[in-house]
């Protein structure tokens, strides 16, 4: 029997890089698509509670054969819509992006795409995001096609441990100055905010909020580093958000 | 000098718990907020990108001589917008909540009190999150409120490692019920969902979603475990979700 394979993604249903998506992998199972129908970047973990949802079988990926729903939910509230009211049951794995832009080092925790593929691991379906490390509506995928398929063809191969959840980054390089996939830890990074203040028409201040990206890590295992070297970074997430380390000194100091 | 102390939440600055959690921490340090003025619940760590935000300063604490600011952004918006725009530097603490229900256990990814946390811990800023048991308005903090005050005076007291974080649930009981502050490692659960499907007046489908909350975690270490026990739970939480051992399994099998 073919695998069934969920695809969602953020930056809702008609985006580039989810066909791109459903095109590097269609072949390997039974594909179904529930994602946003509008974009959800930045959207993290948040699910709907207080207001209901709208899902609507659309054929967006009929030339593929396809079946899609479309959701005015958030990426979480996809995942959970398919495996509930579609599906019935749990995919085999669930596949989520391709994410216009990074999703590398602490990105991890403001992603939608990495949020939609987290939920599909809480709940126990082995799960990846996948990004390019493009913003452009008319990004070259062919390299971030060429690892999707790698790596969910690897997923499939394999029997995997339970709360499987990977972080992939593709770097924005051609297929000749590709270097190959790299297992990764997550960079210690942040972003300083810069916010720029202005003034409405009645004079009420609004803030536009920016940003730096601050990679604070020197180390040569870092997501960042693989993707500033032409590799694309492999980064596996954990769900038990547990600090070990700290649990410890607080046992001491507490 | 007075340390600073930056309180926000995902309930809203008229919530109740926002004000609880002042009252417990006041005489501590120089206490400012930055808080949403609207429900923020179940917005896990989202940011907003696409529209501008507002940011108001606001008189509801002015009883407790208190400076507050609302802000129409997310939790995870209002840390970053009190950093950059009101102090223009790092507060020495940051506390979030305390919450209206819940966020032990998986709860602790949806949740918007536990990323303005994670919000500030990223930046470097000791935080704690903390959440009541109970989701009525009324709910009664008193047990909240010794918990606030006790965690707080020991992040004060002590110096802290990096990204110090920390998930606390109290749990809902009297005083003479209450047995304590209990450091514990997050449980292993999820969510089963169910939606319940209706019809509009127009006749289209609409989804809520509802859910039973399910812990698989038969350990005794566990947050769930203390909070049925009675203690208030403390789970150190991690920034880094590097998943080491699936690391390890990925350099064999990858």
């Amino acid at each position: 029997m073919k695998p069934i394979i969920l695809i969602t993604n953020d930056d809702g249903i008609t985006a580039p890089g989810i066909r791109s998506l459903i095109e590097a992998v269609h072949d390997l199972g039974e594909v179904i698509v529930v994602a946003p129908d509008s974009p959800q970047s930045g959207m993290g973990h948040a699910i709907t509670i207080g207001k209901p949802l709208r899902l609507d079988e659309v054929d967006v990926f009929n030339d593929l054969g396809i079946k899609a729903w479309q959701s005015s939910g958030t990426p979480v509230d996809c995942v959970k819509l398919a495996h509930d009211v579609i599906l019935h049951r749990k995919p085999n794995i669930c596949l989520s992006g391709v994410n216009h832009g990074s999703n590398a080092a602490i990105n991890v925790i403001y992603s939608g795409t990495m949020s939609a593929a987290m939920e599909a691991a809480v709940e126990g379906i082995p799960s990846a995001g996948f990004s390019l490390l493009d913003f452009n509506f008319d990004a070259d995928f062919s390299v971030a096609k060429e690892v999707v398929r790698e790596v969910t063809q690897k997923m499939l191969a394999e029997r995997m441990p339970e709360h499987f959840l990977l972080n992939v980054n593709i770097p924005k390089v051609t297929k000749e100055d590709f270097k190959g996939t790299k297992i990764c830890r997550q960079a210690d990074a942040h972003w300083s905010e810069n916010f720029i203040k202005r003034k409405d028409p009645r004079g009420r201040d609004y803030f536009w909020m920016t940003g730096k990206f601050v990679n604070r890590d020197r180390g040569m295992d870092t997501d960042v580093e693989a993707l500033d070297n032409g590799y694309a970074s492999i980064v596996p997430v954990r769900i038990d958000f547990t600090d070990e380390k700290l649990k410890s000194w607080l046992e001491k100091k507490f």
